[in-house]
């Protein structure tokens, strides 16, 4: 690999911050945070030029009051709308029968019509976070969004399988999704728990494309042109 | 998957032909005909959006005067720019060492600096396609261009385990890449062999994203925003 | 690939119509239209060389009547025994156990002695057909029988990574297929969708093996002599 | 799993002895013993019902003499015919280009017109064993013949991530396969290699299929009726 | 691969009997005999060589009393400490939401802090054994113990695609194991099944690592140094 | 995942830097820096804890003297041995046939007789370091040496599907490695290129073992016991 690299060729501005801008994107995650953590920065950027953003909680199993403050906040921080698909009170992602959240998802995607679905990846160990991502598999029969998995979510770290095959550049909003994830202080501060390894993965993410901090995608289906 | 199926909702209208409009796109292949089978419509279609687009033939093993105008015409019909890697007369793929291989690839990405890269993929079994398939992946060390590989490419059909995760709708250039096709009058009219397949295939693919014809890429590294 | 391809080798003619001939083969599905849509053709086909062909459906979600009426047609059309697994009205699949649903899959195997057994394929993204598919794979320990899956399902396209291994002809039968498909008013004609997709579908699979129609499966476990 | 254990059903009679009798079957090894060792039982029992098998051994990298005397002697045990690709002399495969070594299976599926061919598996580590089986993946594109692998074959076990499809009983046939290696005496014998391993794997292959002895084979390509 | 094959390399004595001499080890199966099956060798092993051994058996679904008791002497035979998950009773797995089972394996985690866990793979294809796995994959948040999947475990054997990178020589403990197999009467001989399956396929297992039996796990996440 | 995260586990303390004390390790890149980037912090860490410690660089392709005497100061920094495989001069690894590297390394394994290998992976896209790994397979045959790969090198970033599945913790050693990477001036500071993204990355890979640096391996094969 020595040979080629004395010369160094400049990565072209492909700015593709116009491919949601005026649309809606729908980011979904099982509970509060998870967005905030794996596409933080995505989702402030988008927001940024021009896209509608939905952050589309799936449930909050427990602390309802609590938490359903932090995902306002978390929302709030990254200028997105918020929704939570099972609403109400405290509810588990397993006490819904996986029809049932289908038939929840279907809905969403048939009022909000994206442009762009992101979801968990099915590399992730999170049962809930694999329910929710098994679950929006099949909306994709009801229209031909772009449909993306993010990173694997979790507050302690282990290996996981997940290999990006986009990249997005959140060196402008990486602050933006700092301030989210902290927003979630039952979560972090509350325990004791560090946020700077987000921070951390974002930056080496960010060395994939040569930028300070990026966020991974693994694309599932995507429609160019 | 019946219950949603009653109501559809319509395709968000997503061009993102200006993605590439006004930038550099280089396609390659391993011989004169690989490029129209596998993304003649792709091309044809950056083409008449703007993108200038370089069709790289890695090289012609023989009969070099015949498939090289066969080449012409492939790339005349489609509009793009024809580059024979190892020109000069007839050469094997397999007579270069992949380390010279992966050079004169380098050289290219240095002189053109396009903002995407579409080659072969590791699902093909021709083993010259897979040569190049592996010489163009060190070449993303370069810069951060996007890069995708296209369905393996056949004169015969074969079973083969490949999965597009981006779509292109090439509705409007299928003829010009039908014609494209033509043009190796030497690899299939002049040995009795069918192209018909290559619209059935694209027309089946199309049904994935809902259009007449489509073409299949699967997303190896591709910068968002 | 060109240097061989001016000369073609006559495809052997192998007929193994008579493997199963004389003998029970039981085909799973979900619900009813899955198998017509999944394996219609082939299941046509082993009827007509003599197999007794047992199309078990798993279970009727609701609009019993109709849809058993629907069945009883399909299954009529293509000269198989229609068993429905979960039958006396209205259920669903996720309403029962795993481990109940093992025990009925094992009595029906233990009741037919099936030569072969063809289900959904672990590839299909629809929570039933998973679970289908996952009750299926230990009955394997009872007997020795041939284990398939076929195509996902679904009443619109999606991508899907399913690769088959093997490919049945059904030239003959594909008329039967169709027709038995159109046999699902509820699910096609009736909410305007399109059954044509699984011809043309069919058709592309047919090109694998030089015919004008065939379905792919991926075998699982075959018994060899 | 247990539920179920305590009934166990017969498997159902399933010869398919015939599926290739009368007509040719192509087995191809990279040296002499590679075919002995990863299907000699099959070989022998495709032969004994009365198909026409050539055991093809691509090259006899050393010891010509020797060795080509050796593989007269297995495949005689087998009843099959022996043609040796690279003929003449020692030669080493990697010495042939690629497209060379395709260029002489071709001729060679042209020549024999085959129901079936057998080569190695790309989950093997032996450089000279892909090299083979990346060579007969094209030569399907000629012919729609039945296209499976074999167990990975090795003088000293190794663990290999190789996982069989299809299970061929050779309780009949396990003391000619056992025979036929031991002819290679210079590999086994003749360096105090014991062979008794193959008859250990064969029989807990068999327990897969509640036979003796079975050969596990990964279909790649079938074509069923 | 002959060419080297003439020079036999001793293997190195790697003892590493002490790697968990002192320290806990949880070995997690769904059901009694699970353990025995899948590791018994390797777990009389470790408790010979100073390791404190947990047996952790997640549910016993029906006879309750007969089952204890095996599982108690298959247990005692190892030299195990026994722990029922799921005790007081007979209880299927299905039964308890994810959330609550990884909620119970997170406190048996917090009480015995282990040094390495091992528990079914996910290649198994007994629902039971995914749930249970599925369930241990979090735990591995609350400490970096050392992770490992064992082979599926069946009383009748059937393919499955389950690769070992990591080889434990249980030559001192088969008769151990075998015992402890055989204590669990009621599914075996109580049902006239033979065992003698295991003792085979870990003598074939021994064989990848030259000694006379050995068991296979796949190394999911280990800490080294 | 948030239900058990407020009560943390503590890593239990399991030194094995005594698994090869007193043994040979053998480490295999294909180039000069391909060892110091990959693993050098766990070579430094092995030698530190008595084992022999052999560095072996397969080739230099070029700047024989410059690029053999910076090998030599990489070696010394971590305490190594250094070993050239194909030496006097520079030459190429594609200038070798695989059958005669795999002799080569052959001998080494029979002179050294290690307790490991290390070597390149699978998931790597330089061709040389595919060779070397191809190469490096076959030799497991030959002792029942712990086998594993790391991560692929590269001078710059480029995103690679590469899963540990082993972490060694190399927080005493960083430093040693940093110094010994940019022994190889080279192709890092006399290019102008940054090596402090080595440092990150194995600052991110010690989150995943709680440690501030660790280094990723893919284990292949490990007697355990």
């Amino acid at each position: 690999m020595k040979r080629a690299c004395d010369t160094e060729v400049r990565p072209p501005g492909q700015s593709i911050a116009n491919r949601y801008s005026g649309k809606t994107v729908v980011a979904i995650g099982a509970h509060p945070d998870d967005l905030e953590i794996g596409i933080g920065g995505t989702l402030a950027k988008l927001r940024q030029h021009g896209a509608h953003v939905v952050m589309c909680v799936a449930s909050i199993p427990r602390d309802y009051d609590v938490r359903i403050e932090e995902a306002r906040r978390g929302a709030e921080v990254l200028g997105c709308e918020l929704k939570i698909l099972m609403d109400g009170g405290p509810q588990r992602i397993e006490d819904v029968k996986t029809c049932d959240l289908v038939g929840m998802l279907d809905d969403m995607i048939r009022e909000y019509k994206p442009a762009a679905v992101l979801t968990h990846s099915k590399a992730d160990f999170h049962n809930d976070h694999l329910l929710i991502y098994q679950a929006c598999l099949p909306t994709q029969r009801l229209a031909y969004f772009d449909f993306f998995s993010y990173h694997p979510t979790n507050c302690r770290p282990v290996p996981i399988a997940f290999h990006p095959t986009a990249y997005v550049d959140v060196s402008d909003t990486i602050d933006a999704k700092m301030h989210a994830i902290t927003a979630h202080a039952s979560q972090f501060g509350g325990r004791g728990l560090d946020t700077e390894m987000y921070r951390e993965f974002a930056h080496v993410q960010g060395r994939m494309i040569g930028v300070p901090y990026a966020e991974g995608l693994d694309v599932q289906r995507m429609v160019l042109a």
